[in-house]
């Protein structure tokens, strides 16, 4: 999406160790006025779905979920984020293996707000190694639920998580694929 | 607001130790389409205060925040919060104590996306003791901006911490002010 690559040109910054700063727009302060063309994108992509949910993960996937939720008329579910296992009788839990900060966590839902009905839409601001995305997944299939696919706003598409959740038959739309980046050479995409 | 004060009545729970549990629809599960009108809300009521920037905390506040700033065409930006001090050359920080938690975490935001020229528009989804808001505030004060008052969904009128801050000055504007809750009785709005 041509406002997106434009958003990480200007204001994007690639620092040394593989790291996109993106903080001015997407994961501290939010541009919202590109966020709300981005969920709009999304509602276009996947309008023929039956979304029923948006499931993301906070803190910064939360914004962007709720600016696509607008479009879609339905209710965003936020997993949250736990040093130690949540799992219990009232939550689905899933561990994922986090990647920057070399730890793993836990990530859960309250089992009241996903069902066998749902159909659901996950969003989530960045996509590298795909961890986070799979154990959203992971929540949404432990209750029965469809997952119509996944909607990213930056994806490091020289990694191997968009590729492998595709490989494996997951919907993943990126609104901007990452094809290459270097502290000096800059960015180019897909 | 009468639509948030029906959501509450419809969907709030109140569980003994003075907890209400919203999150069906606040700070768990979100109902968008409520929240949205809460953001239109709180256009109408600041819409004359030249709000340049919406301050919140993750990972609650981000959602109702953004659906405010698409009405405002403003950014918003998110304070992280740490157990250690996140204070540095690079970010302003600030303590808050949990009552929830019983413990004190340290509230933080980039020094680049706080200026003396802004004026804040601060959004959160619970007011009850205050101490959050009042950490919000200082880290705008840090930066030299100006705070044009406080935007927050649900107020537990019964406690000081509103008030505390109206008396300082402080323009709070809570959607719903609830004035006594209790798990038999239900409850009542001022």
């Amino acid at each position: 999406m041509k406002e997106v690559e434009e958003k990480i040109l200007a204001c994007g910054k690639v620092l040394p160790g593989d790291v996109l700063k993106v903080d001015s727009f997407l994961n501290h302060q939010i541009d919202v006025s590109v966020m709300a063309l981005a969920g709009r994108e999304f509602h276009r992509l996947f309008a023929d779905e039956g979304v029923t949910k948006i499931l993301t993960i906070e803190a910064s996937g939360i914004g962007i979920a709720c600016l696509t939720a607008e479009q879609f008329g339905v209710p965003v579910l936020f997993a949250k984020k736990s040093r130690g296992t949540n799992a219990s009788a009232d939550f689905y839990a899933a561990k994922v293996a986090s990647y920057t900060h070399n730890t793993t966590y836990d990530v859960s839902v309250s089992k009241e707000f996903l069902n066998a009905g749902d159909r659901i839409l996950i969003i989530d601001d960045f996509l590298a190694l795909g961890n986070a995305l799979r154990g959203l997944i992971d929540l949404a299939h432990q209750a029965g639920a469809t997952v119509v696919g996944c909607g990213i706003v930056v994806e490091k598409a020289y990694q191997c998580g968009g590729d492998d959740l595709r490989n494996a038959g997951v919907r993943v739309e990126s609104l901007a694929k990452i094809a290459t980046m270097d502290p000096d050479a800059g960015i180019t995409f897909c």
